[in-house]
C-alpha cells in the first residue's frame, strides 16, 4: 500500500476494503455488538439498536433527481433497512464552507426535510461546522440515523426457519446466504452514477437521465412481510460488481447471475458503452439486491414489483456452490467472472 | 443575516443560535421524540434511545494533550452523558483529503480506540470518502453516537422529586433549572482553546498547557448516584458564558456566578488578557457545568471531587429569580453582565 491516502481508497472497491482492514479494523475492529464493526455490514446494531453513519462528498451539490440532502436521508435511512432496521431518527451534521450561500444551503435543507418527512423518520439532533473558504470543496454533509428492529424482522425470519433447518440469524447478514438462494435486483442499475457523470464540468452526452436516489422503506416492509429474505444490501460505490463479492465472500458461496436478466436502461447502456464503463460497477442510491430463499423468490418478487421503486425488479441469478466467486452468463452465452473493482469508475458519486 | 455563510455562523454563540432557529429548526424542526431537535439540547433522544453526532474540524489536527481523534470520542461521548444517557457505541465518519499520511491517519485511529476502549464504548459502525486535494484541510471527521438512559438517571431524578414538588422532568434538559439551583463547573476552563492556539502557526507564548479533551463518563456517574441533579452541559464552542446564557433562556432564570469561584489556571488567565481574550468565552472538552438542588449542592460537589477529572470542581454560582439574564460578582466586588459570546474567539477548536 502506499504511504498517502488516494481516491481509490474510498471509492468502494478491492483498494478501500484492504484499506479497511488493515487501518480501519487493526485499530477498531476489538468492538462487540449484534452486528459489530468487523462484520462490515451496512449498518452496526447493538442491544437491539442499529446505529449508521454515512458522510455525503457528492459532486456537484444539485443534480438531475436529487441533491445532497435528498441523497443523505435515502442513503442513510437504506442502509439501516438493509440490515432489517426500522429507520426512526437522523442526525446531521453539517460541514459548511465559508462563503457557502444561503439559497443552496435552504435547498438542500428543505430537500432534507422533504426526504425525510415523506417516510415520517425526524432529524433529532445535529451539529454545524464552519471553515474556512478553500478547506472544503464547499458543503459535505454527515447524515447518521438510528433504527429499531423492523417489525415484520421476526415475521420475515420464522418463514425463513420453516425451510432451513438450522438458520439462527437474528439481522439480514452479508454472510447469510446458502446455495440455491435467488438474488433479486429491485429496479434499473446505473442510474445514479450516470445522472451525476452527466453534469459533471467537461461532459456532455445526450442522456435524460435521473438519479434513483430515494428511501425503500415500502419496498423493503413489502419484501419482509411476505418472508423469506436472508440478505439485502444496497449497491451503492462500487455498484452491483462490488455488493456480489462481498456477498460471495462473506457467505462463502458462488454467485451466478445472468446479463439478460439485469435491468439497465438503454440509455445508460449506450453512455457506458461510449465511455468504457461497466454498469455492473456503477453506484446506485434507491436500489437494493434482495437474497431470498429459493422456495419464496417468486412471491417476494411480486410483493417487491407492488411498490412503486421496485416495479422494474427481477430474479438476477442465484448463489451456488459450483464456484467460490462471482461469475455472469452474457447475452451471447459466454460466462465471464465478474471481479470486485479497484475503485470506483466514477467517483464522489455519494 | 448576510447572504452567505460565514465563519461566525458556525461558532457556537450567538450568530449560530439565530442560523440555527433562522434555517435548520425552521425546515427540520418538525420532528417529534422525546428531546426532539427543536429542543436544541446536547443530544437527541427517541423511544429510551440517545443520539448525537458531531462533525469535527479542529486545526491542527495534533495538539498538546490530545488530537482530533481523541477530541471526537470525548466530545461525542460527552454529549450523550449531559443529559443523562449512558453511551454504549460509536459511528466514525472519515472524510479523508487525497495525498493524507496513512502514519498520520494511523496515529488517529489508535487514538480514538484508546479513548473509546478507556470507557469501553466500540465503534460498531462507519464510512469513508476520500475527496481531492484541495478539497479539505486535510482530514475532518463525525463521531456519532449512541446512548441508552444512564443506569443511575431515573435515581437521580427520583432525589430531585423527593425535594421539588411536581417536576416530572425524564431527561437532564437545559429547561430544567429553577431559582436556587447551584451551579458546578467541574473543573479549570479555557485549558483546550489556549493549547490549540499555543500551536496555531505564528502564534507563539510561553505557557505549557495542554487540552482537556477526555469523556467524562466517571465523573457524570459519580454526580447520578449520589442524586439532585437537574441539568448538565459542557462548555465547549462559545464556553461557559454561552453556557450559561443557554441555560439562563431556555429554563427562564437569572443566573449569577462569581468570578472567585471560577477556576482559571495562572497560565491561562495571562495568556487571556495578553490577547484580551474572555475565559468564559473559551471552549472546553472535558468539563461540565452541573444544575443541582442546593439541598444537595455539598454531596454532589464532593462525589464529582473524588473522580480525578473532577478534582478541581467548584461551585461557582446559582440560579436566580432576581434576575432574567447572566450576571457576574467580580473580584472586585462590582457585578457586571456576562452576554453571550457572538461567536468563538478562537475558531476551529473541535
Amino acid at each position: 500500500m502506499t504511504d498517502v491516502v488516494k481516491m481509490v481508497h474510498g471509492a468502494g472497491g478491492q483498494a478501500m476494503q484492504s484499506f479497511i482492514k488493515e487501518y480501519i479494523l487493526r485499530h477498531l475492529g476489538w468492538g462487540t455488538g449484534e452486528i459489530p464493526l468487523s462484520s462490515l455490514d451496512d449498518s452496526g446494531a447493538i442491544d437491539g439498536v442499529v446505529l449508521k453513519s454515512d458522510s455525503y462528498t457528492v459532486k456537484p451539490l444539485f443534480f438531475p433527481g436529487g441533491d445532497i440532502g435528498s441523497l443523505a436521508v435515502a442513503g442513510t435511512i437504506n442502509d439501516i433497512l438493509m440490515i432489517g432496521g426500522r429507520p426512526i431518527a437522523l442526525a446531521l451534521g453539517l460541514i459548511i464552507e465559508e462563503g457557502f450561500p444561503f439559497s443552496d444551503l435552504d435547498r438542500i435543507l428543505k430537500s432534507i426535510s422533504n426526504t425525510a418527512m415523506k417516510v415520517g423518520v425526524p432529524v433529532i439532533t445535529g451539529d454545524t461546522k464552519v471553515v474556512e473558504k478553500g478547506a472544503l470543496e464547499n458543503l459535505v454533509l454527515n447524515m447518521s440515523g438510528l433504527g429499531v428492529r423492523h417489525p415484520y424482522l421476526d415475521h420475515n425470519l420464522e418463514v425463513v426457519k420453516k425451510y432451513r433447518d438450522g438458520f439462527d440469524e437474528k439481522w439480514l447478514l452479508d454472510s447469510n446466504i446458502k446455495p440455491g438462494d435467488k438474488i433479486i435486483i429491485t429496479g434499473y442499475i446505473g442510474d445514479h452514477a450516470i445522472a451525476l457523470l452527466s453534469v459533471r464540468e467537461g461532459v456532455n452526452f445526450e442522456a435524460d437521465i435521473k438519479s434513483d436516489a430515494a428511501p425503500l422503506n415500502g419496498l423493503v416492509e413489502a419484501a419482509l412481510k411476505m418472508g423469506g429474505v436472508v440478505a439485502m444490501k444496497d449497491p451503492t460505490r462500487g455498484g452491483l460488481a462490488n455488493l456480489l463479492n462481498e456477498w460471495s465472500e462473506k457467505s462463502g458461496v458462488g454467485i451466478k447471475i445472468y446479463e439478460e436478466c439485469i435491468p439497465i436502461r438503454d440509455s445508460v447502456r449506450n453512455v457506458c458503452e461510449y465511455l468504457g464503463l461497466d454498469p455492473l460497477e456503477l453506484g446506485n442510491e434507491g436500489k437494493a439486491a434482495i437474497a431470498v430463499i429459493p422456495e419464496l423468490a417468486d412471491k417476494v418478487l411480486e410483493a417487491i414489483r407492488q411498490n412503486p421503486l421496485g416495479k422494474d425488479a427481477e430474479i438476477i441469478g442465484e448463489a451456488t456452490d459450483e464456484y467460490d466467486f462471482v461469475i455472469m452468463e452474457t447475452v451471447i452465452g459466454g460466462l465471464r467472472a465478474v471481479p470486485p473493482p479497484i475503485g470506483d469508475p466514477i467517483p464522489r458519486i455519494c
